[in-house]
C-alpha cells in the first residue's frame, strides 16, 4: 500500500468537477459532481441526529434500495436541513435533473448539501449549474481538487487523499475528499466525505468495512461537540480494477480494509486539524484502558473539553483539566494511577505520574505544545485497550466565525 | 416568603468573613470562613467526577459521619485537586487548626478549595490565615459579602441571596453564597455553594430537599460542559429560628423547600450569567416534552452547544443550531412538530413553527437577542413535561481567560 496524489478521481473510471453556480454570495465554488463511468456499489453512514437534513434521507434510501449508484451532486452554502417536504422534493428534483443530463436513473444519483440550516435550496441556480458540471467533468487529479474545493464552507483548506494497493494481483486505488470545520462531532458519520475506489467488492463487505472504520476515524473527531444534521460518508466502488470480486474476509479484503482505513484516518485528521479557528491538531491517545469502548469515551471526553482546548491554544500544560475531563467522562478508573504525557515534533514529556505532577519543566512543556500538531497520552494502567481521538484547540476565531456565520 | 438582603449571615446565628491571606498573587481576598454559634445539621452534594478534589472527600466524610457541623473554611487560588494523600492530609490539618482556634472538633469543620488543579496548598499561609479569619468573624451582612468575595476566582461579581419565610409561626431565613465561572457543568452539585438556615429540620429532610433541588437548579447550568473536580453544595441548618423541628413532609417542610429552591435557583442563575467571558445569561426552556427527564436532556443539550452559544454572543437568531442540538441530544422526537421562540425584556417572537422558519423579522429577533438575559423556548408538542437549563454565550473572552489561566 502506498500513498499517491489525488482524491476522488484517483481511482479508475471516476470523474469529478467543481464550479461556481451562484449559491454562495462570495463567488466561491459551490457545486461539485462526482461521476463514475461504470455503475458502483455504494455504502453510506449518516448522522444520528434526530433532525436529519433532506439529502441524508434521500441518500439513505438510495444506498439501501437502489441497484447501483453512479453520481453524486453536492452543493455548499445551503444545508437543506429543517426544510420539510419541500426540501426533500428538491433532492428528488436535483437527482432527476442530474440523471437526465448524465443519462442515468434518478435513483442512482446521490445528493449532498452543506451550509446554513433552515434555508430552501435555490433550485433555479442548482438546475442551471448541472449542465456546467456535466460539461466540465474530468478524470484529472485537478478535477478532483476542484470538487474538493467546491464542497468547502468555513474550511480553510481542501481535503483529499488517495492510496494505491494490490488486490488479487491487480492494482487498485481508493481516494476520497471531505469537508468539515464547524458543527463537527460526528456520531456514526461526519459532515461530508466521499470515497471512491475501483476495487470489485460485494456490497455487504463494502458496508461492513465502512461502518467499522467510521467508528475508529470520523466518529473519533470533534471540533465543537455539535453533531451536524448533514453528516454523511459515502463510499462508491466501481470494480474497474479488474480483480475478482471480494466476497469473503480474505487477504484481499484485508488489503482493501487497510487502504480504506488509511484514507479515512487521514481525512478525519484533516477535518480535525482544520476545525473552525483552529491553530493546532490536538490528538488524544488513551492507552492501557480496560476496554476499547472505555478508551474511546475517555479520549473523546478530553478532546471535547472546552477548557483543555483553550489551554492547548495557550500552549499551557494545564494537565489538571485533562485529568478532570477523564474524570467526568463517565468511565470509572483510579485517578491515582494515571500517567500523562505531552508529545509533538518538539519532543515527549511525562507530565503526571500516578495522578500528580512529575515536577516537569513548564518551559519544555510549552515548547512541545507550541507545535501545529500535539498529542496528549493518558496511560490508565488498567488493561491493554487503546483509542485515539482527534480535535483542535478552541480559539478567538472559532467564536468569531460562529458569532456571525450567517451575516 | 420574601427576598431579603444578605447571604450566608442572613440567618440567625451565622457569622462569616473573608480576608487576603496570601495565597493568590494579585492581593485579592483568598480565604473565607463561615461559623455558626450553634451546632448545625448539614447536608451536601458533591461532584460526580471520578477525579475528586481532596476537600470533596473530606467534606463527604464529615457530612455523612460527624454528629454536627459548625464551620466552613474556604480558600481560593488553589483547588487542592490531584494532590494525592498529601493534599488530603492538608484538609485534615486545616480542619484541625481551625477547630482549635474556634474551640470545636476538627470533624465539625468543612473545608473547600477552588483554583488551579495540581498544586499543593501553601499550608503555612493557610494556617496563618485562620486566626485572622477568626478575629474578623461577624454577624453583619457585610461580613457575608466579604466571604462571598473571598471565594471568587474568575468570577466577575460575588454571588449571594437570602429569603425569609415563616415556619411553625416563627420567622426563618435561608441565605447562601456561591462561586463559579469556568469548569461549570455540574453533575449532582456545582463548583462551590454554601447555604445557611436557622430553621430546625431533621437531617433526613434537609438532605432530601437539597438533593432534589440541586437536580433542578445547579445540575441544570453549564458554562463550558466541564464538570469540575471540586463541585460542592453545602447546606447548614442551626435551628435557631425556634420552630419545632420539621420531621415530616408537612406544610412547614413545603415552606422551607420553596425558600431553599428560590435561593438555589437564583444562585444557579448567577453562576450561569457570570460564566467566564459571558455577555448574556442564556436560558433554555423545553415545554410539552414527553417526560421531565427528556425535557432536561433536551434543554441541557441546547445550553451546552458551542455553536448556539456563539450565535447568542453574535445576537444571531441561528435557530437551525438549536434544532440541531435538540436533535443530537439522544432524545427522540418529531422535528417537524417543534415550535421555537426567542424571548427577552425586548419581547417574544415565534421563530420556527413545525420545524421550519416562520419567516420572522431578523431585525426583531436580533433586538430580542441583544438583551443581557435571553430565553429560547422549544415546544415539543409531545406531552406536558418541562425543564429549564441556564448557561451563557461563548465569547472571545472565554478563550482568553482559559488560554492563559495559569500564567
Amino acid at each position: 500500500m502506498k500513498k499517491i496524489e489525488g482524491g476522488v478521481t484517483a481511482a479508475q473510471g471516476f470523474m469529478a468537477t467543481g464550479v461556481y453556480a451562484g449559491i454562495k454570495k462570495n463567488n466561491k465554488k459551490d457545486m461539485a459532481m462526482v461521476y463514475s463511468v461504470a455503475p458502483c456499489k455504494a455504502a453510506g453512514t449518516f448522522t444520528t441526529n434526530v433532525v436529519k437534513a433532506a439529502p441524508v434521507k434521500w441518500d439513505k434510501k438510495v444506498v439501501e434500495e437502489s441497484k447501483f449508484v453512479q453520481a453524486v451532486v453536492v452543493n455548499s452554502g445551503v444545508a437543506n436541513a429543517c426544510t420539510g417536504e419541500e426540501g426533500y422534493g428538491y433532492c428528488r428534483d436535483t437527482a432527476t435533473a442530474a440523471g437526465e443530463w448524465l443519462s442515468i436513473p434518478a435513483d442512482s444519483v446521490l445528493v449532498a448539501s452543506t451550509g446554513v440550516i433552515g434555508k430552501q435550496l435555490p433550485m433555479d441556480t442548482i438546475k442551471a449549474g448541472l449542465p456546467i458540471l456535466k460539461g466540465t467533468l474530468s478524470h484529472s487529479l485537478e478535477a478532483g481538487t476542484l470538487a474538493a474545493e467546491a464542497i468547502m464552507t468555513t474550511d480553510t483548506v481542501s481535503k483529499q487523499v488517495a492510496y494505491e494497493f494490490e488486490v488479487d494481483g491487480k492494482k487498485a486505488v481508493i481516494g476520497g475528499m471531505c469537508k468539515g470545520s464547524g458543527m463537527i462531532h460526528p456520531n456514526m458519520a461526519t459532515m461530508l466525505c466521499f470515497v471512491t475506489t475501483d476495487v470489485a467488492i460485494s456490497k455487504e463487505l463494502l458496508t461492513k468495512a465502512l461502518k467499522e472504520i467510521v467508528d475508529d476515524t470520523f466518529n473519533m473527531i470533534s471540533v465543537d461537540g455539535d453533531t451536524s444534521t448533514n453528516d454523511s460518508v459515502l463510499l462508491m466502488a466501481n470494480g474497474l480494477a479488474g480483480n475478482n470480486e471480494i466476497r469473503t474476509a480474505s487477504k484481499d479484503y484485508e488489503a482493501f480494509y487497510e487502504a480504506l482505513k488509511a484514507v479515512m484516518t487521514e481525512l478525519s485528521k484533516k477535518i480535525a486539524g482544520d476545525g473552525e479557528g483552529a491553530t493546532a491538531l490536538f490528538e488524544v491517545k488513551v492507552v492501557n484502558a480496560d476496554t476499547k469502548a472505555n478508551a474511546k469515551i475517555l479520549s473523546k471526553s478530553v478532546v471535547t473539553s472546552s477548557l483543555t482546548k483553550s489551554a492547548i491554544f495557550g500552549h499551557d500544560a494545564n494537565w489538571g483539566r485533562i485529568l478532570c475531563a477523564l474524570g467526568y467522562s463517565g468511565v470509572n478508573f483510579d485517578p491515582e494511577k494515571v500517567d500523562l504525557y505531552f508529545e509533538s515534533a518538539a519532543g515527549k514529556l511525562k507530565i503526571v505520574e500516578n495522578g500528580t505532577s512529575t515536577g516537569y519543566s513548564e518551559e519544555e512543556a510549552t515548547k512541545i505544545l507550541s507545535e501545529p500538531q500535539v498529542t496528549a497520552i493518558a496511560d490508565m494502567k488498567m488493561g491493554d485497550a487503546e483509542a485515539t481521538a482527534w480535535g483542535c484547540d478552541l480559539t478567538y476565531d472559532y467564536v468569531k466565525i460562529n458569532a456571525d456565520y450567517r451575516s
